[in-house]
């Protein structure tokens, strides 16, 4: 398996730091930290574990389902949005998959080992900034059975907007190949969701997460939202008891959480500006990002990785991503 | 989905009972409750919850390995032993599976979205308390793929001795049969494990769950020990950082506990001559159990259940075990 952002714990057995020390910014969670809302509910259940929690997280779900206006019967909560990835490659069994390239890893992976599957890659090119050609796409998507858009791209922060990606879902539906969205950045620029979209498109599915935005990677929450029709067949894959306790309860606890979004909001504003200016002015090229995490250009960058890595500072070294893109201009 | 034991939301929402008052026996943890080891390790990495957990739980891996004398390679820790269950079913696919009934209902639920599956049920026959009969099991394993075992039996208590269960991993490996030993209640009884064998049998695969002898089941710790030549196999399909980074905490600081071990073996043992002396003096028939649940024969079952519910009160309702064993004598 691919090297992941986000293991502070093998930095530190490298590099004799210790975990608490070291200062991550490879796995581009919010910088505000665990919100306070979700501490309380922890400290508030630890006394309930001996509890299982709900089967199939029903009351977060219904709390999602009222947020967003949809029918909970639609939602799949899950371990982290990584759940969801594989339980829709499980229950859906593409033969043909549609992947950008670079994206996240675990769309490759987890239908990697799907019997008789193969490959269609949508390679992404540096002169656009990696952005996605939605035309490019809906032709790639032709006699695939299911395609994966993370949006926005991780790791190049660049956004299919919202009309056009409307497009191509409804390109999916009329070509029968699953489209699935994965929003797990998308609570930073909320306007560009089409969540709301899946009720109405039969191959839609969205995918959302706590991780990043609440800053909870280590807890472990996030969900999917199926069209009526997938759901049913879906939740035969679907193994009960993967939300736990403490996340089901933090997961009600911080979507209620308004001004810790509030704050997330005005902080990631301000360094973005920061950085940005920043890295100009050090004449660093990157990649304009809607997200908290930029794709930079770097000559060395191995080097420089390295040595950030000994002042225990991690960074993402994007080059184990996926495909050739690194060397396209 | 079947319901299973420890529903105690369900139960509140239906009883209108708040769930901190809700008495629950029918998830059979330990009465003890949740070890203030794991207490303290939970309040002392809430601030750590940004950073991902380690995503195979190595470390977690390493400690138990450390504990139990197997090489860690061999050991992958889950959302509880359920996602092994599942991971088993889906990395080996077995064509023919052997299930004893009645037994946990996972196992079939695990088995039965995989393509081409048949099973071969092997009823357990009130005649003698359910005991699984080593030579017709290893009768039944013949020509089947996959037979799981659960060790002590759930609903029944009834275990099969240390020396029987190595016959029938010795006949599972001439047969080609992976033989699926769940220990989720060995913890009870430790000294009829049969994990170290694991490594010296190519077919034999153990699971073992924190949940129920360390009371987190709301938490989802579990492992599984895999023989090497299958271990590399189920790697290709686990999915990483299914154990939060809360869980791979306490798993460690609860292994090493070894107050609440001592305390666990003395009030179980207390309360189940107690419980056995109660029952026998109420005249209710009860399944000898080396374990912490007893399976109770009671006139009217459904209304003596619902009765107690209503008075807060879960027990576990076993007549929607899979056969057709409650109506055997």
């Amino acid at each position: 398996m691919k090297e992941h952002g986000g293991n502070i714990y093998r930095a530190s057995r490298e590099t004799g730091i210790p975990e608490r020390d070291i200062i991550d910014f490879s796995a581009s969670v919010n910088p505000l930290g665990v919100p306070e809302t979700a501490a309380n509910a922890i400290r508030e259940n630890i006394e309930n574990l001996p509890n299982y929690p709900e089967p199939f997280a029903e009351e977060l779900g219904k709390e999602l389902g009222t947020r967003l206006g949809i029918d909970p019967g639609m939602i799949f909560c899950g371990n982290g949005s990584t759940e969801l990835i594989y339980l829709a490659a499980r229950a859906l069994s593409p033969g043909k998959v549609l992947l950008p390239s670079p994206t996240f890893s675990e769309y490759e992976r987890a239908c990697e080992v799907l019997p008789g599957m193969r490959y269609v890659r949508y390679l992404l090119r540096r002169d656009n900034n990696f952005d996605i050609d939605p035309d490019e796409f809906i032709d790639a998507m032709e006699g695939c059975d299911m395609a994966f858009l993370c949006n926005p791209n991780n790791p190049t922060g660049r956004l299919v907007e919202k009309d056009a990606l409307l497009g191509i879902a409804k390109a999916a539906e009329l070509c029968h190949c699953h489209l699935v969205v994965d929003e797990a950045f998308i609570e930073f620029i909320p306007e560009n969701s089409i969540i709301s979209e899946v009720e109405k498109n039969l191959s839609l599915i969205v995918l959302r997460s706590f991780t990043k935005f609440y800053a909870l990677s280590g807890l472990r929450i996030g969900y999917g939202v199926f069209p009526p029709g997938l759901a049913e067949r879906v939740k035969r894959f679907k193994e009960p008891w993967t939300v736990n306790t403490l996340a089901q309860t933090v997961g009600i606890a911080v979507i209620n959480d308004k001004a810790y979004e509030a704050e997330s909001f005005e902080i990631i504003r301000q360094e973005k500006r920061f950085l940005e200016k920043k890295l100009s002015g050090l004449g660093i090229e990157y990649v304009p990002s809607v997200a908290n995490y930029y794709l930079l250009r770097i000559d060395n960058a191995r080097r420089v990785i390295a040595s950030l890595r000994e002042k225990g500072i991690l960074v993402r070294d994007c080059a184990n991503f996926e495909g050739s893109w690194r060397y396209r201009r």
